[in-house]
């Protein structure tokens, strides 16, 4: 049986794939308040100044700064009160010397008027005048026309992936639609003689295929649209026709089981006859997830994923989202979640690959610990049954209980 | 001018809440393909065994052990090949002593058959027959039948959020549904004289609404379905009626704006109105959000946000946030993305309130930096032009340059 060769570690895996990757430029309009987790495709200037009127930030009198200086409880400045403009309201009125306008927050100042006085710091005169018992400064209390936002002004630059208050900067500028990038698209065939549709009942000897949805639910969790393919069995022409129709439609193709060396596994093979240069590497020094193929045909990524599911999860991890979120445009890709913890057990490891680990998290007293979950990496509940994974590096040796490290939540 | 007495802390003021809180009981069928996400429901316990048949794990021959036992290369152990199992089939055979039959990974183990001995440790003796040059031990290079999960176990507890291995874990059983809760609906009134939607252009003095779908996006975030109840001006009647809208629909209400002191602001007035026990407090010692209304309606928690952007995120991550956890049944909450940085800047605080400071992140050197972006919390682009949020404990005085922080990424 021929041995796989070497081998690359993942991130040199991912340095080789790396240039051949191009993010996708297809653009589409979208309105702004569907576009959370969206990569922008052009750069967005404002058209208008936010905000577009000098507004008060408080309640208060609309006053002109230097008609206040010098005043003081015991020499209050006496102003008179020539206006009242609602929040939600103009007024045309100008201030002259020693005049105030009634101001609320959010409302507009009065002409001429360049600061605001609170409320607390004034006492009613008379009917129509107010003592302000303390000096403002020009600009106390007021958010200037155009002090968050300038007309012109560079909002988002390409690449940039919309969060919850992005949708709001847009909105407050009148931007009710903006462009952004198509969602990338990647292609799952699932390969294997013994593999039925999750809804049939398996005959003996078959069981259901789950690595297609697994896949999925990652692949749409990082932002992207998977393309179910469907299964494939062990033959080389209908596996080159499934993964053919998978780029075809698709930005990127995963093909799941049939990446190891046995006759039997031909993802290889049909991977060369996609395109251009076919495959780059196969077999990747980790455990679980060696028997990896990642190729490009075309300036499309394929990865030949191993069928364990275990296997597969930490495969995907690695290279695939990495490559998706270099497809997908974006500058500002999420990171991965993780939480420290302390090691129940010793993990032994040999040297020259990198292990992953599925833990379990427990809070103890106070202190959260991780306990390896040794189980088999082709039993999918060895993942059901964890909470994330770490990773014990190349050459360590290993890594003892009492340890710190650092989990990957699922 | 009233003022905020006996403020509470943003925990404190959770507290206060989570006792009138129930997580949702109505539930609906999903399909597994489609629950990622999801709260299950009920328990969900295995119909059957996972795999129900015996399972090779690499290619080789099925073998009964005890033929293999004293096996060496200086003297093999003979057997027969009477059978060849390939993967996705089964066979009746039944071996004898001193046969095998050869098998696949992934395929199905020949009966009687309890190890497989691997193609690399065998090597042909005639047409027939194989010399096998290392013993095997029982089970070994075997996945039995039950070894994932037996019929009858529990799979799932109710409160348990579907992951990507989840829906594997279940389909690869047969389950194609599974019973979720429903998501929580969180109603999301906008209040004020000066809003226009986003859609028109204001008219002098006026601006567009924001915070209904900037607050209605990070909804979504979380898991949860926002109704977009609309705006509501600054009249008592109008307002009472959309938020009576709110909670006839929805399981949460947010009012944004009207949560401070100032007579216009009558959000706690209208959500005494709508049920018992009404507001449990107004005013909690953070900046930005001060200004906070916290009330319960028979059951169905309120919250009145600060108009000020950063404030209604700011109050929105401390409340809102764990509030739809809660309602949404899920024992396993997704924890809040941070990094730690190091702090560029001092950041004075005032004692006896946590402060909550926007920042940008930005890698210098290989070390990740954190730069405070003291813009007003009414500028919606404080938020945009910045990463995450820092927090600047109640009594700690500040945070100085050169410390190491815990940014909360948005």
């Amino acid at each position: 049986m021929p041995e796989f060769f070497n081998v690359r570690s993942p991130s040199q895996a991912f340095d080789d794939l790396r240039p051949h990757i191009s993010a996708i430029t297809e653009c589409e309009l979208m309105p702004t308040t569907s576009s959370l987790g969206r990569v922008i495709a052009d750069e967005i200037r404002s058209p208008e100044d936010l905000p577009s009127f000098p507004k008060s930030s408080m309640d208060g009198f609309s006053v002109r700064a230097r008609d206040t200086f010098g005043a003081s409880e015991s020499l209050p400045a006496l102003l008179e009160v020539v206006a009242d403009i609602p929040t939600g309201s103009s007024s045309d009125v100008e201030l002259s010397v020693a005049e105030a306008a009634v101001a609320y927050t959010g409302g507009m100042l009065a002409g001429n008027a360049d600061a605001i006085v609170m409320i607390e710091r004034t006492q009613p005169a008379d009917e129509t005048s107010i003592e302000v018992l303390r000096p403002v400064a020009p600009g106390e209390n007021v958010v200037h026309a155009g002090e968050d936002v300038r007309a012109g002004d560079a909002l988002f630059d390409p690449g940039h992936t919309v969060r919850p208050q992005d949708i709001g900067g847009l909105l407050a500028l009148g931007i009710t639609e903006i462009p952004v990038l198509r969602k990338p698209r990647v292609a799952i065939v699932s390969t294997g003689d013994e593999l039925v549709p999750p809804e049939d009942r398996p005959p003996p000897g078959n069981i259901r295929d789950i690595n297609t949805y697994t896949i999925a639910a990652r692949v749409a969790q990082c932002g992207a649209e998977p393309v179910i393919i469907g299964l494939a069995p062990d033959e080389y022409e209908p596996q080159l026709q499934a993964a053919r129709d998978g780029i075809r439609t698709a930005d990127a193709l995963i093909f799941s089981a049939g990446s190891s060396l046995s006759t039997r596994d031909m993802t290889a093979d049909v991977f060369n006859q996609l395109g251009e240069p076919g495959v780059l590497l196969h077999g990747i020094s980790i455990k679980p997830g060696k028997p990896t193929i990642v190729a490009v045909a075309d300036g499309k990524p394929l990865f030949g994923l191993p069928g364990n599911p275990v296997s597969a999860l930490v495969v995907f991890d690695l290279l695939v989202v990495p490559t998706i979120h270099l497809l997908s445009g974006t500058d500002n890709p999420p990171t991965a979640n993780t939480l420290n913890a302390i090691l129940t057990a010793d993990i032994p490891s040999e040297s020259g690959r990198e292990d992953y680990v599925p833990v379990t998290l427990s809070d103890s007293g106070g202190t959260l610990h991780s306990t390896p979950v040794f189980g088999k990496s082709n039993l999918i509940y060895t993942l059901v049954n964890s909470d994330g994974l770490i990773q014990v590096p190349a050459d360590s040796g290993g890594l003892y209980a009492g340890e710190e490290v650092s989990v990957r939540l699922y």
